[in-house]
């Protein structure tokens, strides 16, 4: 009788083991979800070639005077725009930035639904990017009901938020003291996106 | 002897089910940190009175013609700068909002220790409060190195990030489409402090 309690608790100890451990490694995958990228990024940028973020295929085949191979705050933020596999929605001040506008083209091209947002005085400005992209068939709305539609924004495939002091010019990038902050933060990205739904139905030509 | 063995195997499994509980508690504790404030503020702001947050001992007190008792985006960004004990480090491009001036005043009066860098060609432009922050004795440096210092951000305790696409003028507040972005997630918060840091040095006019 004796040995055979033994047998039993043993057994039953083994099982509730087996449970526990099963049940915590589940517990500890559920608390603990995969961190969310938060980064921040400094300008004015490094100079370095960026040919190799739109012909990644072919990384040695630039030959301009600029230095390869180079990790830049510009490059970083390139990469981020270029990692967008179904939607860009960007809600820019200031665009100018041939870079930026060949990354957001590149987009386009792979069809990606691109929603550009910006403030109609600058739109019209020399040097600005925003004519071109309309010609090349993105959708692009101005802002007409503020001073100024101030904003430097871009959600990427509805989940990453790029957001900072950053116009998309070249001065901002190369010359001024900015900030871009790059996350995935859903606390963070939500009213973005909630907010850009609001401008882009508040400036429907059609309204 | 099998009531005796019933009664040790009850006992020890309710010595293991109470420190299964505590453990499992602890580890809830370790893995769950309290939540850090992540929130988002969208500009224009409702005109309303603010009076209220700086003289909070008297909520009945004013009798302008704004409306009272209501919470806007710029109520809720005056809290967050008035919310600081110990430091303020403030890196703003243009600053002439009276409102924000008399913030960073009244945060001087209780003794938080202050710091503002600024761009050199804003803050000489007719309404920029960096003069009245200098008369005050509030230690402002301005950038000489770029050609904008472009940020806006804030650091509050060494805690609290305030950044976003505002620049502290009326304008910005009343009139024009901004966001800001306020985080107490330390991966966003560290390198605004660093940045902050190293700035403030580079722009020492002593050297």
């Amino acid at each position: 009788m004796t040995v055979m309690w033994t047998v039993k608790v043993v057994g039953m100890g083994l099982v509730a083991l087996s449970l526990s451990v099963e049940l915590l490694s589940r517990l500890l995958r559920r608390l603990r979800p995969e961190r969310s990228l938060n980064e921040v990024l400094f300008f004015p940028s490094e100079m370095a070639c960026v040919e190799h973020i739109f012909t990644p295929s072919s990384p040695y085949s630039c030959f301009c005077s600029l230095p390869h191979g180079v990790e830049t705050s510009f490059s970083c933020l390139l990469r981020h725009i270029m990692s967008a596999s179904s939607t860009l929605d960007l809600c820019v001040f200031a665009f100018s930035n041939m870079d930026l506008s060949r990354a957001v083209l590149a987009l386009h091209g792979r069809s990606v639904t691109i929603r550009v947002l910006t403030d109609k005085h600058y739109s019209a400005i020399t040097g600005s990017q925003i004519g071109v992209l309309r010609k090349a068939g993105i959708c692009v709305r101005c802002d007409v009901g503020s001073v100024h539609m101030h904003h430097k924004f871009a959600v990427v495939d509805g989940q990453l938020l790029i957001t900072g002091s950053l116009n998309w010019t070249l001065t901002a990038v190369q010359s001024n003291m900015e900030n871009i902050l790059v996350t995935e933060e859903p606390d963070l990205v939500r009213p973005f996106i909630k907010e850009f739904h609001r401008l882009w139905t508040h400036n429907d030509p059609a309204h």
